[in-house]
């Protein structure tokens, strides 16, 4: 028997990521996990429109996700408690550009991906950016036979509820096969 | 210095859900990890138009969200190897209905959420559904002071990039607390 506890949004752990972009002519970053993968090459964000990084957004029409390690919580976590208004959260990290000009990411997170928006859904309080991944950029060492290992990223998986930032624990099986025990 | 990987979508990892639809009304359900969180009440999904469910989630206008635990990664997996045309693929499970009458759910499953259709971005090759949560169950184990605790759950995270299933680590910090230390 289940307990009805009301319309809560439990779709969590997500991953934590920081948004890039040039705000006021300068990198800054916005932690997010209210992120989503809306087709193979498309990432959403969704940002409460009370952040100063959404009309940069749309003005630029670019954003970049930075996944940080573990490592780096605390600057994560700190780039939410401050806004880009009156804080330089850019000064925090070694910032680098790809081929988009405004899109800053982050040389210390082991993977970036440059994004160009390409729609913005109206979520009321929220804007929910859609982004085409345009050319994503790694550290070698998290690399292995050219595949991205996200045992090696050590990714910031976040969940709202419990107010908690959690760690991935190991890889225990293949995806479309372990099913096929249960084939006829 | 990065290496550039070519526009690769690295957003993972991401939970694995079962959508739930009646499909030729009957319960179906597909595994899906390209997910999002829209706004604080609503949900993507982001499904295959080759998908047979598609459709049906548009007839219906209602889905349902299951968030199945580790110990269901086989069933998990299978659901995504047969179509709902083919396979009885509510037949796995225990199903139950909540206030949507065509959403149905898994008891499996610790946690479930059903949720309205309020709109459809056409992604190309995708449909992005976007729904609100109506209603919210859980298993009373999961709850710890009546929040959901993630580590009770045992999602299954998914990456695509490595075809892989992965465990849920340990909670290692607080959001909106950690980053204080470094506010002057």
């Amino acid at each position: 028997m289940k307990k009805n506890i009301g319309p809560v949004n439990c779709l969590y752990p997500m991953p934590t990521v920081l948004v890039g972009a040039d705000v006021d002519g300068k990198p800054s970053y916005l932690p997010i996990a209210h992120v989503g993968i809306a087709s193979t090459k498309t990432i959403t964000l969704s940002i409460n429109k009370v952040h100063y990084t959404n009309r940069f957004i749309i003005e630029n029409k670019t954003f970049s996700v930075n996944i940080p390690s573990e490592s780096m919580v605390t600057e994560t976590d700190y780039c939410g408690l401050v806004s880009g208004k009156d804080a330089d959260k850019g000064a925090l990290f070694t910032n680098f550009y790809g081929k988009l000009k405004t899109a800053p990411m982050i040389e210390q997170c082991p993977l970036n991906m440059e994004c160009r928006l390409i729609d913005t859904v109206d979520m009321g309080t929220h804007d929910l950016f859609i982004g085409e991944v345009v050319e994503t950029y790694c550290e070698e060492k998290i690399l292995v036979k050219g595949v991205v290992d996200y045992a090696k990223i050590k990714p910031i998986l976040f969940d709202k509820i419990g107010r908690g930032y959690w760690k991935l624990g190991a890889r225990f099986a293949d995806a479309w096969d372990i099913g096929k025990k249960l084939k006829k």
